[in-house]
C-alpha cells in the first residue's frame, strides 16, 4: 500500500479555496492533518466559518484552526468581497454551522504538528501566507522539517489587483517574502497558469451533471465566482486558482515546473508585493522557486471530476 | 499629394535602430527631420558613430545630434554590450566614417524644432529616453507641441534585463516617468509585441535574397544580433524591438493597441524599471498611454522587406 | 500602601540592558513579572544567557523567557558585537551559570501574562521589538490590555547604525513599525536624549565607590562597555541607554515629553529603520507616541546610584 | 590688489535669498557674474520678479536668468507660500519693475559661463538644486571646472518640511542627488546652522537702525518673515537660512566644517528627501560634503550689518 501524502491546507475561504478543500477530501492519497485559516478574501471570523461550513457540508472532518486576523506588518487586512462576497462563500445555502473550530492557534498547529512530524508535509497554501512565515519566525526550526509548500500566488506576468501584483502575495507581501525566502522547497502556481484553467458555464455545466452533494457545491459556488469575476475582470470563466495547488499534488505530471530565482517586491509602490520570477535567468542566482508555467487544462477538469465524483449523493 | 508625416528619430544603436533608420529612409511618406542620439545600447561616443555610419552606408542625409551621454538621476549609464557588442553595431563592416554630428546639442535641437512647428512632429524614441525628458524638462513649453511619442520600450509583462524591466525604461526610469506622465500622446511598443516578431534564420534569408545594400546591412546586422540573444536568452530569433515604432506609423494597421493608464517604478529596488500598465483598469484611472498589445506578424515583415527593396542596390 | 507598578523587561544584554534589569530590581515599587529576551546586541543564545547571568549574579529571581532569535521579515539578525562584544556583556566575570530560561516562548508568555492582566503592565522594551510585535500579530487582542511601553529606541535626529538610524530600531524595522503603529501608549527614550546621560569615568568611579555587588557590577560592565564606545564613536563616556527606560517610570519628572506623530522608515534604503518624529507638526497627524526631549541628567545618575545602594553587600 | 572670488547665485527669492543678494552685492571681494533663478520659495515666475526686483531697489547691475519652473523629475513643484506669501517676497513694497530676465535659459547661462571659466568660480545655491543639476546632465564637461559649491539646504538632524527632510532638497531631491554625488567640492550648510541664526525682533531693530535702503529692505523682509516663521514654527526670530552662504565665503572662520560622506534619499517615502550626513563615519566611506556643524553667531549678524552699511543711503 502507498503511504498517503500528509498536507495540511492554509486557507481562506473563498470560492476557490471551498473547491481544493473539496478536492483534498475527494483523495485517498491525501492525509489531511488539518486546516488553518488565515484571513484574506474575507475577515478570519468569516473565512473559519466558511472553511466549518465546507468541512461539515461535506461531512471531513478535519480540525480546522482559525490563524493570523491580519498581515504581519501592514495594519490593515485587504479583502477580497468584489469576488467572494459579503460572506467570502456567497452563493451556495449552507445548512446551520454546528462545528467548530479548534481551541489552539492556527500558527501553533502548525509549529506543534511540523515539529514533531518526520519532514514529510506538505502545506498547501491558498491565500495570504501570514500563518507560515509567523510559524516560521516564531519557531525557526520547522523551515527545514517542511517538506514542500505548495501555494496557489504571485504571477511572473501581470498581477490581478494591481498590474505588478496577486492577491494572495500583496495582501501580505512580507509574509510572502518570509516564505518565498526561507529555503523551503517551494511549488508557485501564479497566475501564469491558473488563468488557464478558466471555469466556463460548459465546465459547471458538466460537473453540476455528475449530480451528488459535491457537484451542487461546485455548480453554486462557480456560478456565484464566475458572476463576480465577469463584473470584475470581463471574461466569462472565472480562473479557477487554488485547486491547482491540490491538483498538482494529485497529477504530479499537471504542471509545467522551471525553477526560478524569484523575489518579491516589498519595498516598492506601484510594485508592491510583485513576484519578481527571474524567467530568464539573468540574475544568475540559484534558483529558490519551482514556477508553474503552463498546466494540462483537460486534465485539470478531469482532476476536478474525478474530485467530485469520489463524493457519495 | 499627401502631406509627409514628420518625425524625429531618437536613438541609441544599436542593431535594431539601425534597421529602424533603414526603414524610416526607406519611406515618401516620413520627413525625417533629425536624429537625435542618446547612450544607451553603447556609449554616446559610440552611438553616435552608429547613427552616422548608418546614415552615411544608405546615402541618408538627416543631421545627426549628439545628446546625453548618462541618465537624469543615476550616475552610471547602463550599456548592453552584451547584446550589441564593443561597437554597438558588431556584425557588419562600414567604409570609413566621413560625416559628423552637428555641432547643436540633440536636446537644444529637439527644443528648437519643436518650439518652431506647427505640433506636426512625431517622436520615435528606440533608445533611454533622457533627451526627451531634458528637453520637456528644461523647456516644458514642447510638452503640448509634440503630436506623438511613438517609443519602443517597457512591457506589461516579463522585463529583458530584470524580471520586471526592460532595458529602454531601466536604463533611465526618471526619464521615463517624465515623458509617461507628461500628457503627451503615447504608443509604447514594449517586449508584449517586439518578442512577437523574432528575425528567425528564414527571415534573414529572405531579406538577404532582396540583394541590394539595405538587404546585406540587415543581414549583417541580424546575424550577428541572432548570435548574441541566442546567447544570452536562448532563442533563436532575436525579437526585431526598435522598428515597430516607424513600421507602425508606417502602417496603421500594424498594432493592436489598449489605452491603459501606465506609472514607471521609480522607487522600488527589485522592481525599478517596469512599466506598470494598468491591463485590467484595477486603478480606475484615465488612460495616458495607448500599450501596443498584439501585431500583425506578416505585415510586419512585409513592411520590413518593402523598406529594404525601396533602397537602390 | 502603594501598589507596585507590574513591568515585562523585554531585552536583549547587553550592557546597558543588564544595568536596567539591576535597576528595576532595586526597586520595591515595581513588581517585574518577567524577562522576555530576544536577539539584538548578541543572538538570541547570547542575550538569554545574559540576562539569566545577571539575574543569578544579583539575586533576582525573575523568570526568564528566550524570544525570537531573528528579526520579523528580514532574514539577518543585526549584532551589535562592536560595542558588546563576543558574549554580548564582555568585561565582567561571572560565576557559572546555573539557572535556565523558563520552557515558554516569549511571545507566548507575553500574551498570556497581558491577557490574564487587567490592564495594568507597563512593557520597557529596550531591544528589538520583535517579541512585542509578534505577540501583537498572533493575538491583536492583548493590544488593548497593555498599559504603556517604554521603550529606548528610536531617534528624531542622528542615528547610531547609520546616519538615519538607531540600532534597536533597524535591526527590526517592521516589528516597530507594529508597534509605533498600535495604538498602545507609547514612551520613547530615543538617543536625543540617551546621549545626554554619558557614563563619564568619574560617573564609574562615583558608583564603584558604593562598594556592593551591584556596583561591582555597574562599574566592570561600563568600564568595557566606555572602552568600545570610545572606539566605535570617539567619546569618552559611553550613553546608557537603556536604563532610562526604567529610571522614567521610577522618577516620572524624570524626562520632558513632547507628544508627536512618529512613523518608522520601514520603505527606504539610506534611512530605512529612521523614527520620523513630527517634533514641528507639519503633518497635522494626531501624535501617537510620547517622545523624550529632555532628560534630568543629574537625577538620572541620582537615580541609578540609589539603585545601586538598594542592593546588599 | 586681492582678485574678486567669481560667484553665482543660484535663488528662488524668497526673503532669505533677497537678503542674501544684498549681502554678495554689499562685497567688493565678490564678483556676481549672474543670478540664476529656479522655482522653490514660488514660482518661476514670481521668483524671476522677484530678483529683479530685489538687483532694481538695490542698483545692482547683475544679469538675471530665468531657470526651471518644475523638478527634474516629478511633475509638481512644492512651494513655500505658507512662509514666503502670495509673491515670494511679501512685506515690502517696490517700485514699478523696470528690469527684465536675460533672454538665455538660465542652465545654458551656467553651462557657458563655468565652460568658458577657469575653474574659478563658485555657485551659491539658496533653492531647489534643479538649474544645478540639469546644466550637470545637459553638459557634464562643467563638473570639474565648478570651484565649489556653497549650498543653503539639508539637515542632518530634523527638517523642516517633514521631519526628514528640509525644502531646498525635498523640493528637487533628485536634484540634490544629482549635485551631492557630483564630486564638486560642496559645502552645505544645513538647518543644523541655519537654526542658530535666528532674526529676534532685537537684530531687525538693530539692524533698522542702519538708516539706509538697504537696511530698511533687510527691516521690512524680515518683519513679514518672522509672522510667518511665528505662525508656521511657533518661534520669536525666524531663522536667516540662506546668508549663511555668502557669509560663509566673505567670513572663512564663520563656520565650523565637518566633511561627511552624505546621500540623498531620493527612494523612502517619509524620509525623501533626507540628507544623510555620515557624521560617525559608520559606512567608512569617503567624506564628499563639508558639512556646517556649527556658526559663529555674533560674527554673523555682523557680517550682516557690514553687509547693509555697505549701501549709500
Amino acid at each position: 500500500m502507498v503511504k498517503k501524502q500528509k498536507i495540511i491546507i492554509d486557507c481562506d475561504p473563498g470560492h476557490d479555496d471551498a473547491i481544493n478543500i473539496m478536492l483534498a477530501g475527494s483523495s485517498d492519497k491525501l492525509d489531511v492533518l488539518g486546516i488553518t485559516v488565515v484571513a484574506g478574501n474575507q475577515t478570519i471570523e468569516k473565512t473559519v466559518k466558511n472553511a466549518l461550513r465546507v468541512c461539515q457540508y461535506l461531512d471531513l472532518s478535519y480540525p480546522v484552526y482559525a490563524g493570523c486576523p491580519q498581515p504581519m506588518i501592514r495594519a490593515r487586512q485587504m479583502i477580497a468581497d468584489d469576488i467572494h462576497g459579503e460572506t467570502g462563500l456567497d452563493g451556495p445555502v449552507f445548512p446551520e454551522l454546528t462545528r467548530n473550530a479548534e481551541d489552539i492557534h492556527a500558527v501553533l498547529f502548525l509549529i506543534d504538528t511540523i515539529m514533531k512530524s518526520e519532514g514529510d508535509i506538505i502545506i498547501t497554501p491558498t491565500g495570504p501566507l501570514t500563518n507560515i512565515a509567523m510559524a516560521m519566525r516564531l519557531e525557526p526550526k520547522i523551515v527545514p522539517k517542511i517538506k514542500r509548500i505548495v501555494l496557489m500566488g504571485g504571477s511572473y506576468q501581470m498581477g490581478n489587483v494591481t498590474p505588478a501584483a496577486e492577491f494572495n502575495i500583496i495582501a501580505d507581501a512580507d509574509a510572502a517574502h518570509v516564505v518565498f525566502s526561507s529555503g523551503v522547497p517551494l511549488t508557485m502556481c501564479g497566475l501564469d497558469v491558473t488563468r488557464k484553467v478558466l471555469c466556463f458555464p460548459e465546465i459547471v455545466d458538466r460537473m453540476r451533471k455528475i449530480g451528488n452533494k459535491a457537484a451542487s457545491l461546485f455548480a453554486d459556488l462557480m456560478t456565484y465566482f464566475n458572476k463576480s469575476q465577469k463584473e470584475v475582470f470581463g471574461w466569462d470563466g472565472g480562473p479557477l486558482h487554488d485547486p491547482v495547488t491540490v491538483a498538482s499534488i494529485l497529477e504530479p505530471e499537471l504542471l509545467k515546473i522551471k525553477p526560478m530565482y524569484t523575489e518579491i517586491d516589498i519595498r516598492g509602490l506601484g510594485s508592491y508585493g510583485r513576484t519578481n520570477c527571474d524567467y530568464f535567468g539573468y540574475s544568475k542566482r540559484t534558483p529558490n522557486v519551482d514556477v508553474a508555467i503552463d498546466i494540462d487544462v483537460e486534465k485539470f477538469w478531469d482532476t476536478i471530476g474525478a474530485g467530485i465524483k469520489a463524493y457519495s449523493a
